[in-house]
């Protein structure tokens, strides 16, 4: 076997681990799982109108893009969610992330989404399907960082 | 200064390399080019009708989410968009990726639009956000994985 200098050496190993695909994580399992928790999570908050919970999932950087306004900071979540929960009328909640992809510090989910609530006196359901950007936050859990969403109907 | 041996110098140069950050690509530039480039394409074909090369910007696995339907794999905009678009009516249509951002294989843009359609005869102005996953393929060129939009009104 050729001998190797250490210089040498070291810029082959560095460079298979450059090249090691971003995605591969050990702990993308683990990744899923807490991503997956986290919309069970959002749900149940919605449900019990816990607006702190349910702000808590939010990365400070956060923004909401819901339909019928312009993006929404999370400096305005924090100021309007407390009062739009309170007045109630989401009765359940089901979010299905169908597809979690991570890459490094990021990573989004899709999936879709029902929810049964009081609309005039009246249990409508309304379902519709979702965009997510989570960002890692230093003590490895996820937050979410870019929220989208719109109807079926 | 202390010796260190091949081993050792070997662990901590890969190390080094793992714990970079893993959005911090040289070509990270040129890569925010391609994609912003992208929007530009988008929107010219699909004001000049030109579905071609508006479904070429999409990812084989691509799927659209718009508003009023569930999503939509790429399958069924190859098959709706020809007539769709040979209808007309798109005037102008601008789109501003106010955030791009790479990492590894996978980019997100986040960002607005605006469009003057006809409807019914009148011309009206429609606005609003949109988040896209963007997928790098084999050749190195970028093309739409995931898209979702809705409206501000």
């Amino acid at each position: 076997m050729r001998h190797l200098s250490t210089r040498r050496l070291g810029a082959i190993l560095a460079l298979s681990v450059a090249t090691l695909p971003l995605a591969a994580h050990a702990d993308d399992d683990a990744d899923r799982t807490a991503i997956r928790d986290l919309w069970g999570t959002y749900a149940e908050a919605r449900v019990a109108g816990d607006a702190d919970t349910w702000l808590a999932l939010w990365d400070d950087g956060g923004m909401q893009m819901p339909p019928g306004t312009p993006a929404l900071g999370v400096d305005v979540l924090r100021a309007r969610v407390p009062e739009a929960f309170a007045a109630g009328g989401v009765n359940t909640m089901r979010i299905d992330p169908q597809e979690i992809e991570i890459s490094g510090d990021w990573a989004y989910a899709r999936g879709v989404y029902d929810s049964d609530r009081l609309m005039d006196g009246a249990e409508v359901t309304i379902s519709g399907k979702f965009l997510t950007i989570l960002r890692r936050q230093d003590d490895g859990s996820w937050r979410i960082y870019r929220d989208i969403f719109n109807g079926n109907d």
